[in-house]
């Protein structure tokens, strides 16, 4: 493996390892469970699940892998906060949406190569990457790693 | 700059955000404000600065980077859970470790190559990085990247 490939391969593991872990800690839990708030008055459990999901559903079209898959979860996970609007499925099929997300893109992700790592995502122009070249595919995976871990540690506090 | 170049530099670039956010949301605190819990019965806010300055001061020697500067922090911050031990500096001194450790360390970070963020980090044996080459410095620096976030997701629970 050549030293780029090391490379990006150590931040790829990132991802797996934080994600992971999260999975781990979601699938055991009820229906009843995820109606937990992390803390009095913060977000649900399920919120989260919610949220995360609709964020890395958005990496398909921000990193150019494809069409995303659920569209329909910004609303109310991202746009809205928690409990501003009903939950649209059930705490299994958001369940399996985050599953599914992960799974595909993980996926997509072991295709690309360090320099497919190291181009621009979609939503930065050509001028704007030119001038900032840290703008890129692994920026956001990092980033989003990084996004999951920070509430990987709010979930836990529900333990 | 080469390919190799630019993908060590994005992973501590992560670095650089994650822990300049929580630099940003740490500094403006008040030795009360750092007195709270992030969640009923959960880790005061100054627990958590002085456990992620002990978890980072000890970067130093696993990534072969020099000497530690805190290790007194250990066993307070790391080996015992939070109001265990009563805390031995002031608020204000223990921001001040965070804030050198931080630095000293990003310093000693900026110096490394990619191919020696590839190298062994000093708690794996030859033989165990001969198997698993992953066990590297870079991975050390993306998991304490998102141990911080981690933590970070916590800490803005008492806002």
């Amino acid at each position: 493996m050549t030293t780029e490939e090391q490379l990006s391969n150590t931040a790829l593991n990132a991802w797996k390892l934080v994600t992971g872990r999260l999975d781990a800690a979601l699938a055991p839990l009820s229906d009843e469970q995820l109606q937990k708030q992390v803390a009095p008055g913060k977000n649900r459990l399920l919120y989260l699940v919610g949220h995360l999901t609709a964020v890395h559903d958005r990496m398909f079209s921000l990193l150019g892998l494809g069409e995303r898959l659920h569209p329909e979860l910004d609303e109310i996970y991202i746009t809205n906060p928690d409990r501003a609007l009903p939950d649209p499925t059930s705490a299994a099929d958001l369940k399996r949406a985050w599953s599914e997300v992960n799974s595909k893109l993980t996926a997509a992700f072991e295709t690309l190569t360090p320099q497919q790592w190291l181009e621009k995502h979609t939503a930065v122009s050509d001028e704007d990457f030119a001038k900032d070249p840290t703008r890129n595919r692994l920026a956001v995976l990092m980033s989003r790693t990084n996004h999951a871990a920070f509430h990987t540690g709010q979930a836990v506090l529900t333990k």
